[in-house]
């Protein structure tokens, strides 16, 4: 393929995803296929001869487009969303087309300060003080094992990472690790992969609003401390991930500052709400918080990946991931920002281009004025869902989020409950006409209804209710 | 920017992008900027209202592009290559249009099963045996750090990740980790991350052929059990960085097998040249290989990341990552490969999908007869640098990377030889003709020179060379 084939396909491929975009509420949300349907349709080994792309994307067409779940369809109300946007494809056409590796400065200067100008733009347009510095990470599972990682050597004063957290527990200083019975998954695998232990994690309950309850908290800390397990790092979820429930970081940070606990905050989810100055509630104590995370490929209509980690303190992070080869060495070094610093991985993409042109096509107005439309249509259906006699909401309206459950009136037998709701659940994905995500609350099977792509309207929120009481209805 | 606003832009972006492929060699491969200069021409704060996408884009080519290093560039010697092709940017434009979330397979069937098919075409391309079963991951840094925690947790029977390390070295139980002291700096990172402790890691001295030495390895394993510290992981590198030097597998294996030692390979960069099977000698003995990782997006052809990580016992390493929220399962659990419990992050993007187009697009003829000109290229330059009396040929050239430096005859004292060379390199760099990468070999300044960019061919080479001669020459 050379450079005048290259050009002629990607006129191609630009109208199909013009057309894409265009068309994508004709497709089914969920792929409605079985298991090995698409593997079926792969050659199990690799062509000897070239192929034309003509042939392989009509194969992309037909074997692989049916395969797919479909993220940027407005009918998405599944997970959270992980919405793209007109503007942020096209710059993942142009950081494709330079393909740098921005890991130093020297590899790519203007990606690198980007960046750093970037991570401020979000910075303030989420009401974060100045102090904090962000960079890019693939993901919060990444952003928090950055945390976690850099407590555990503030706590071991960097003996962790130099003699293993083994020789460390012979002079009896386990470290305990403290966040909400709520928070997400990735930082129970993170505490695992920093070598901490599952057992060192103190899941603290959460309140009937589905906050971690700091008075737990501080007796947790203080039977550690009794026990002389030292504690090193509170994780503070904003918007839990099955519930969107908000920790408290004015009384969590109060804690932390007693006893010189790391305080990380994983706002994933909802961090990106934060644009809107009445939801900076939720930012209440950030003084005291040592990290953040928040993920503008959620729902800030930026391409995964690129997630926000801001730290007060840089050195600590950089101290804690920094090594120095000679042949990674450059004569700038020291005067500039290596980012390869920030993070586990060495190679990083032009990630910084996305936010860039994001950020500056809609304008911070417009990037509010959506999410706070997503957040009305979603609190108009929660309302919704609360007022039909055949439906309970299960958990309030958080921003975007709620979870509910078909309960027909007069059966109350919770078993039966749980049953009716996983079949209403397969039976919506399986129409392919929107798709939910399960849930447990409180032991119970719930169905989780978030709302946020990038296209989706009120009447897609409103259309899915309707689907939802049809089917329930026909059940 | 509505979706005819899209089509219009993407068209000439496409226009721009062939333009860029076509005349990337107008371009200065290194960036020639100074620290801040980039900084200096972006707003300090984001616009409250939405700017054209024409701004944008010229804004872009004005005071974006003059920043960036030209990885593309076929002039490009620097690093190892992260060589892209127009087939994989094709592919890219997908990927970011469908903007899947490719974590769990029901959000993503044809990524996940297209996942498994493509890491079976490499399998089969670079000659790996059956029983390896592959998943995409960032960087060979991610997979590296997959290994150490798998074997972390076979070696304490998953008590590390359920009690932490510190417990473990309360009876005891340290572990050590080995890898040649040419190794990557990613493993000192990864065993720092893992919680193992960077004093741990013996760094196995290598020969002149810079091959960890098999026999220093064993005296290191046993001095480890001597003193009640159990061997954990060997690492072995199949193309060292700085150097280019190969660890042997088979002397490793029979160590490693000896003590129930985990053997994981690093062949991040030369593992593509598997593709070649004259070059399959490097992994004779790869019998006793539990892991294995290279990286497509290096030497490839494949835009990064996209890195091949290979196990035999997928069922350890997703027993050490997997962790199963309610708002994760999925009705298919345990019937299909759910690839986020593959690695460190949750979020995953549809990375299989240019590989499809590469070695579809190329045919795996094409693949193996670039790859083995750029080796071939590398070897007539290193010669001639060797039969050079004004230069000396600092390693032998290994696949397609050797070291030089220039030593005018009768110039010996090493210190000036030292600066001498570095002055070379700068005013080499700072031509913006062509890029490479200093180096440190057995304490003394070299120049590394690597090809493997996709559009490089002998004359680019040759013309480096002279470019080379003529700088040492006029200094």
């Amino acid at each position: 393929m050379d450079n005048e084939d290259f050009r002629r396909h990607a006129h191609i491929l630009v109208d199909w995803m013009a057309d894409y975009m265009e068309s994508v509420e004709d497709y089914p949300v969920r792929a409605q296929v079985e298991p090995g349907e698409i593997a079926a349709r792969l050659p199990e080994g690799p062509p000897e001869e070239g192929e034309s792309m003509e042939r392989i994307f009509a194969d992309f067409r037909r074997d692989v487009l049916p395969g797919m779940t479909h993220w940027q369809h407005p009918s998405f109300f599944a997970y959270f969303p992980a919405n793209s946007s007109p503007p942020s494809v096209l710059a993942e056409m142009l950081t494709a087309t330079l393909a740098a590796q921005c890991m130093l400065w020297q590899t790519s200067p203007a990606a690198t300060e980007m960046e750093t100008r970037m991570m401020d733009w979000l910075r303030r347009m989420i009401g974060l003080p100045e102090g904090f510095h962000g960079a890019i990470q693939d993901s919060a599972s990444s952003a928090t094992l950055c945390a976690l990682l850099t407590a555990r050597e503030r706590e071991t004063g960097w003996a962790a990472a130099e003699q293993g957290l083994g020789v460390l527990g012979g002079t009896g200083r386990q470290l305990a690790v403290y966040a909400s019975a709520e928070a997400h998954s990735s930082v129970e695998k993170d505490v695992m992969v920093a070598g901490l232990g599952r057992e060192n994690l103190r899941k603290i309950p959460a309140g009937d609003d589905f906050a971690l309850r700091p008075e737990i908290l501080a007796e947790a800390v203080e039977a550690d401390l009794d026990r002389g397990i030292t504690p090193a790092c509170v994780i503070a979820t904003l918007g839990t991930t099955g519930t969107g429930g908000f920790d408290r970081l004015g009384p969590l940070g109060e804690i932390c500052r007693a006893h010189g606990i790391w305080l990380h905050v994983d706002a994933a989810w909802a961090g990106s709400a934060l644009i809107l100055p009445e939801q900076r509630w939720m930012i209440e104590g950030i003084e005291a918080v040592d990290s953040f995370v928040f993920n503008p490929h959620k729902w800030l209509f930026t391409n995964f990946d690129c997630s926000a980690y801001f730290v007060r303190d840089p050195e600590a992070l950089t101290r804690t991931l920094a090594i120095n080869p000679a042949y990674l060495a450059s004569r700038e070094g020291g005067r500039v920002i290596d980012y390869r610093d920030w993070g586990v991985p060495l190679g990083r993409r032009f990630r910084a281009l996305k936010l860039w042109f994001v950020i500056r096509s809609y304008g911070t107005e417009e990037l509010r004025r959506r999410l706070a439309s997503h957040i009305a249509w979603a609190q108009e259906l929660a309302g919704q869902v609360a007022a039909d006699p055949a439906f309970d909401l299960v958990t309030p309206v958080s921003l975007a989020l709620f979870n509910f459950r078909h309960h027909p009136p007069g059966l109350d037998d919770e078993a039966e409950l749980d049953r009716l709701n996983e079949r209403l659940l397969e039976a919506l994905n399986d129409s392919g006409r929107l798709y939910l995500t399960q849930n447990r609350v409180r032991g119970r099977y719930a169905i989780r209804f978030s709302v946020g792509q990038t296209n989706t309207t009120r009447d897609h929120v409103q259309g899915a209710w309707e689907t939802i009481k049809e089917t329930a209805a026909s059940l």
